[in-house]
């Protein structure tokens, strides 16, 4: 964890908010769960990917808390999770956007290795204790990040015009989760190259992550079921 | 907790209350869970919330209770666990209420952050040892406490009015619950203040707060499923 030393009562919130994480993500998961069935068939998978995602989420925050509490914080884990969970993120809104299938097996063919590449890049830089080197891969992770983002919000402004009354709102406000929490994580990212001797800083960013982690994944996963439940009245 | 030294016999009756609490919740987990489809569509979700909060609420129970076997009572837990149970149970009685969609949506956009600023309003004095802060913070998370619980018996006392027979015995029931069960908290948050080196004192106030949890989330969750069951009754 950067080599910061934390005091009682830091190390008590971040450990809280490790503990909070797993908490919500795994609640998450038992409610997507439940979820799957109450939309339409075109979208169920998306719902079923929504529960992967928090369930593999809980597990590693469950892994880092642990971890944690033992004095130790990997921060590997985060990235073995954003491996698995971000492409799934993607694909299940390519999914309740209804996106044509062709356009939406070239957009995957596109966006799934970008999201393998941003996290791939990134990682390098979250290791690294050279202000330099962390400089440098936030950079190069930052082209696949804007472009995934770039595409998304393309596609999600292209399906809320095709849309109207719930779905359309339903797209909106998906679309306000997916770009206010992704915006998080290349700031936390850079704490360490600000002060990295700033016990404030590394705190702030462990919640950080932690927050935009149940926010980009429980609560857009809420989002997309807000779509496929406003789809599927739309269609009944 | 507190700093309060236990005896062997109340070091067992709170870790057999604790380890009573993780049961129960568990239990109602699964309960809850086999529910879901019992009841009409529109009432689906506030089960599926119910096994969620009684599943958060075990996993917080096993937690408190595997930390207090280890010699340490971490209150944040129960916190942690509010945070995220609360407002759920809060949405899910508007849910079954049948409370029409957009006064719902009002409702919640006001309820779900007095819930939130209850908390984090209680958290600072539970854990200063200062007895002034203690009802400094006391006071003011009472405005939202008391806000919501007149919100909320508003909304009940008007569903019940509406409906009748089993449907308006089962509301009644509910807020019943409701009430007695969320006058527990403000009362055994204020022990220590009364006395913070009573061991009695202390014991009662864990044992209080596993029993006004377990009414408050697995007995409640019980009530709303009852006025699900008779509302899906009532319908077909």
């Amino acid at each position: 964890m950067n080599e910061v030393m934390l005091t009682a009562d830091n190390y008590t919130l971040v450990y809280n908010a490790l503990s909070f994480g797993t908490a919500v993500m795994l609640g998450a998961f038992v409610y997507f769960l439940t979820q799957i069935n109450s939309v339409a068939k075109a979208y169920r998978s998306a719902i079923a990917a929504s529960a992967v995602v928090v369930g593999i989420a809980g597990y590693h925050y469950f892994r880092i808390w642990s971890g944690f509490a033992e004095g130790e914080l990997n921060e590997g884990y985060r990235y073995a999770d954003w491996l698995i969970t971000v492409p799934l993120l993607v694909i299940e809104l390519l999914i309740v956007l209804g996106v044509a299938n062709e356009l939406r097996k070239k957009l995957m063919i596109r966006l799934v290795p970008a999201t393998v590449a941003m996290i791939a890049l990134g990682y390098p830089g979250e290791i690294s204790t050279d202000n330099g080197t962390k400089w440098l891969f936030w950079a190069l992770a930052m082209i696949p990040f804007l472009y995934i983002l770039w595409e998304l919000s393309g596609q999600l402004r292209a399906a809320a015009s095709r849309e109207s009354g719930p779905v359309a709102r339903a797209i909106k406000n998906a679309t306000l989760v997916l770009l206010v929490t992704w915006c998080v994580y290349p700031i936390a990212y850079l704490f360490p190259v600000f002060d990295s001797s700033s016990e404030g800083l590394e705190v702030l960013r462990q919640v950080g992550y932690t927050v935009a982690d149940i926010t980009a994944k429980a609560l857009y996963g809420l989002m997309i079921l807000g779509i496929a439940k406003a789809r599927t009245a739309a269609e009944e």
